[in-house]
């Protein structure tokens, strides 16, 4: 069977697995966005030791190590960047957020505390507080002379907001406000900063003057000194958590505490020495969003922090999985390479396909936040637009960056395991990421009901009668809609052409309609059956959503993934070199594929898909798409471009080449010495 | 709109959350299962203090803590169970990992630590070693004198056991064996005992005599004694793991390491003094797997550890899901229990009914262990189906456990993320389930291997021609094939009727049909693409197998699902009281339907389901079964059994509910005194 060794590489052979291929350095240049100096810059911090997690350090020296390098980060004036220049600052908002997402390739832990501290913390005092705010208390938070804790979540109340029981109650004889915790469930928790390092704290509380809540607003208040709290405040710590350990998140409560009137944070809400309130948003619904819409900086930040960590995961584990080998089955004396076995890739590249989706979904929003927070592009409805697409692409991509290291940790094996190898620890780190900031299926609801409302007013001006008929033909029953009987039609056009389907199914327009049809048909069919939720009781409205609460939430991903495609085949327009453009193609095409084929059950149902076109869809992956990105694999990791320093993952440093190279060189070196021991297997077959 | 909190309790109500319901008592004896006392027994070690966890521990203090829960285990006899009565055991093989795998609920590094020293090391040596080894080693290993490793993975091998470098020469000058370490890769790996406790180890390597490769043995090797490694022993530690760290993994590597004749663990392979080997197994390949095949105990209780994590998982999750409000939408005053929320019902009881199908299905899965174990049930029938019903179920289960456990964090928001509620670290620790003692997809394909043998048996008389017909007829065109044409029938016999449909897919037979169905035809499918391959050659046949390696995986998956469904089933029968039964059967309901939900477009593509009936099982998990199921969800998690000592998850001990109380007591006060503040919102109403 010799003959065998010399055979052709065939498409599964690892000899494959470099081509000519990509141009990965452009590639990596456009990987990196508008913002690639910025994100260079954190790159190269990143792969300085003394920014790195250490592991196995007690709670107590994490948390010293993280908030040490808070500092650090003062010291190499890397957190001002989203700061006016008054301050010291570059007044570069997208260039701020980009460097904090590749901070977590240092640590999570870092990244989350600075991100309480700049990015929560002096963010609410510059984007609440007014001109006598910024200037007395900015200089001193930027420096880091004032840690503190963005005291908004409380035991009670996480997602809902403006249910929190603190209440701010104002004194007209001390004009001063008395910030009070009436009960347990209204301890501020969760909080970074709190338990230890805080020494002062944004606090959201009910303000109440004569006699009226005017709702949510934000409070400055110092907490702690160097003998501790202050009178009037107490905590408790958090604890030990499932990630995250560097920032010592904790709990606040306060027992009438008095804070001047003046520290109010009243950019949109003010009180007068004599109580009077005043606001130039009328509506303390659209008060309460706008000033909770400075949140949405650390939901572009999430979702920007999850790709790079995505992209860290898979360019382990496809490293690894290119290396390793295990079972012969092809040769007898040589071992496959892991990744050219069918499961393995897919496992892998779909979730490849994902993370550059992500990646180029996640420039999108984070330069809408950049036209946003720079007044560049920043009308009501840039500022609507952003918060939706934050609420949507936050969810998928956080999620995924949990599938993506699990997967990834799961690829490499015990190794895998191994702290030295970095995926478990992320993805401890990163779990939290799919609940704060706004829970994830809560943001998706959001998602939701902003489809809703885009869906009524596209239909604000038909008559109740047009709207009636396209919901009807959108969503009556499967079996009969027009849709339906076109896709029939299809059916039997396909019959027998695998190759006619599959031209279908792989074509940029099909993706779109299929992907589109899809979030329409899904939005369109929820609006029929919650339009008469306004004329219903509260309660039965209430039951009326909730019946439909799962469809909603999965209507917002729908749109979401979407959003996503759109992303990726609008990136493919920039791409100029052939063999690059026609791999992220190919790519682009699995991103979409898989989208459609996670949800085959809908098309199928929906008749927007015959069964044929349905197989193609799963017959171009597997035999089509994963063995032609197959010897691309490593090019499309290697564009993400990382340096040994960013990576730290001995499995991806390639000692496990090596160690192939050793074991097999051993082996050749004994069948050569004619000294290697026979098989007992051999023997008895001979017998 | 005061009347409105005087409606009567709707099905999505939180005053349905508790009726009359079902029999929890009996039904907490009867997940008990067979070896119910055992599982008593280690749950009331589990609830004492000195066998739990700890967190915030140095690597160093979980490892010695650990170790030292060991020894207590040794003095409360909790370790013998399962070894003969010569050795002061019991012979009781079921209640030996009933009993460990309860121990998951004190810390699993304790489970799996005392796995590595009873259930492998000392196990190894009882089941390949013979008399003289159990006399001489089996005690001091028993009481923990010899704390030991069981060195078979080599960095270089995990899965692939029998490519392992590690080799034992014999000597027969001085009748030694040479134990030795050609190469990095052959270096053991991930060891538990190897980096710091392990004394002695079961090395496997290959057997080489008068120049023949016997293939893989274990031999019984000290290695370390108060002064550190033997001459000739070396080794290295795994350090930090992303759980699991009270165990001290490590690697092992050895240079002419000489061991006597004698400490060969010669049950199934012997050699002579002067090097003659001999077998009681002649095919090697079949020696092999019976050597091997002791691992099976660690699956099974790996598959049964998931199971009561699981259990503990959804009994944190729900307990709290049904105390936890927030947002107010059917009444003014008082927030939504979020169980009642059809989302928080879609993440959480369909993941219930999971675990109650994984209970029922471990419990025959130990029965059959048991069986074999104990020599009751102990054909080479009964141990192959034993080993294909352990590959099939522990897939499963460690990976249902990892969603379980995750879903049920994200329910529990910021608290599902603190240390003190448990999840994160259970997560974490049970991480490396999904890979060790057999990674899953390569179990799977065991599994799947399996199938397609059967399903070769069952043909193997029939001629050529009928099998070609079976396979032709099941796995043709899907438009085509006779299933097809039947459903369509079914498409039009439908039309229009969904209590027809509703009636199809929730009837017991339907679902069995459905289940069983899918996994006939992929298995035919796979068997007719496949049955050429012993005639290509073995790079084709590889490249074949390959090609089909993610269906094979997914058919296996599908077996798995049908056993767990199965079992699930017939436990049903047992249930007498009439109303447990009932409750039970919608669960069971919710799982099969579940199942067929998931793998919708198989069903439709295939001409099983018509878009119609596919549209009835979403509705009917979703109006049905899910509002049914609600208001027992508390019950079905009580019967699990679990006290506080077991639990100790802060948010699973009725604060919530007390902060609830609190909370509602202080604002009805405020209310009643008159002295409310207005909110603002209700004048902008009013003007």
């Amino acid at each position: 069977m010799t003959q065998l060794d010399d055979r052709p590489a065939t498409t599964t052979s690892s000899a494959a697995e470099k081509t000519a291929g990509i141009d990965t350095a452009w590639l990596g240049d456009y990987l990196l966005g508008q913002w690639a100096d910025a994100r260079r810059h954190a790159r190269g911090l990143v792969a300085r030791p003394e920014f790195q997690r250490v592991d196995d350090l007690s709670l107590a020296e994490q948390r010293e190590r993280t908030f040490g390098q808070l500092k650090l980060l003062v010291e190499e004036g890397a957190v001002h960047r989203a700061f006016p220049k008054s301050l010291g600052g570059d007044d570069d908002h997208g260039g701020n957020i980009a460097s904090f997402e590749e901070i977590v390739l240092a640590d999570p832990s870092l990244q989350i505390k600075s991100g309480v501290q700049w990015g929560l913390f002096a963010a609410a005092v510059l984007h609440l507080g007014t001109e006598r705010h910024h200037a007395r208390l900015l200089p001193d938070i930027l420096d880091l002379t004032t840690p503190g804790a963005f005291a908004m979540t409380e035991t009670g109340h996480g997602s809902d907001v403006a249910a929190i029981g603190t209440t701010a109650t104002y004194d007209e004889k001390t004009e001063e406000f008395v910030i009070h915790t009436p009960f347990r469930a209204a301890w501020k928790d969760y909080l970074g900063n709190a338990a230890q390092h805080g020494r002062a704290a944004v606090v959201f509380a009910q303000l109440i003057t004569k006699g009226v809540n005017h709702g949510v607003h934000a409070f400055y208040l110092p907490i702690r000194d160097d003998k501790g709290f202050l009178p009037g405040v107490g905590g408790e710590d958090d604890g030990l958590k499932g990630g995250l350990n560097g920032i010592d998140n904790g709990r606040l409560h306060f027992d009438h505490v008095r804070v001047p009137r003046e520290d109010l944070l009243n950019r949109y809400g003010d009180v007068a020495a004599d109580g009077t309130y005043t606001s130039s948003i009328a509506s303390p619904g659209r008060r309460f969003f706008t000033m909770i819409g400075t949140l949405v900086q650390g939901r572009v930040s999430l979702d920007g922090a999850s790709v790079v960590s995505s992209k860290l995961a898979l360019y382990i584990a496809i490293t690894y999985g290119s290396q390793r080998r295990q079972f012969t089955a092809a040769k007898p004396t040589e071992e496959e390479v892991i990744l050219d076995y069918q499961r393995h890739q897919r496992r892998l590249l779909p979730r490849l396909a994902t993370t550059y989706a992500m990646s180029f979904a996640h420039e999108k929003l984070l330069t809408a936040f950049d036209g946003v927070f720079s007044g560049a592009r920043a009308t009501d409805a840039d500022r609507e637009d952003l918060e939706t697409l934050a609420a949507a692409l936050k969810p998928l991509s956080t999620w995924a960056a949990l599938d993506i290291l699990q997967e990834a940790r799961e690829a490499c094996g015990g190794a895998g395991f191994l702290a030295e190898n970095r995926l478990t620890q992320l993805r401890a780190d990163l779990d939290v990421y799919v609940t704060f900031e706004g829970d994830n299926n809560v943001l998706l609801q959001l998602v939701a009901k902003r489809l809703l409302t885009d869906f009524s007013r596209k239909f604000a001006k038909a008559d109740a009668g047009a709207l009636a008929g396209y919901v009807a033909s959108q969503v009556g029953s499967a079996a009969v809609h027009r849709f339906g009987l076109r896709q029939l039609a299809q059916n039997v056009a396909d019959f027998g052409s695998t190759a006619r389907s599959v031209g279908y199914v792989r074509d940029t327009d099909s993706q779109r309609q299929l992907l589109t049809d899809r979030v329409q048909t899904m939005v369109a069919s929820l609006a029929g059956r919650l339009r008469n939720a306004n004329k219903l009781s509260p309660a039965d409205a209430a039951d009326l959503f909730n019946a439909n609460q799962n469809e909603l939430i999965e209507a917002a991903r729908a749109h979401g993934q979407l959003l996503q495609w759109e992303a990726f085949t609008e990136a493919l327009a920039e791409v100029e070199d052939a063999e690059t453009l026609k791999v992220l193609t190919w790519l682009r095409d699995l991103f979409g594929l898989g989208l459609i084929e996670k949800n085959l059950a809908w098309y199928l149902i929906n008749g927007r898909l015959s069964g044929q076109r349905a197989l193609a869809i799963t017959d171009y992956i597997d035999d089509r798409l994963l063995p032609r990105l197959r010897p691309h694999a490593l090019d499309l990791v290697e564009a993400f471009g990382f340096v040994p320093g960013q990576v730290r993952a001995t499995i991806a440093s390639g000692v496990e080449k090596e160690r192939q190279q050793e074991a097999a060189e051993y082996y050749s070196a004994l069948r050569a010495s004619g000294d290697a021991p026979v098989d007992e297997k051999s023997l008895t077959a001979k017998r």
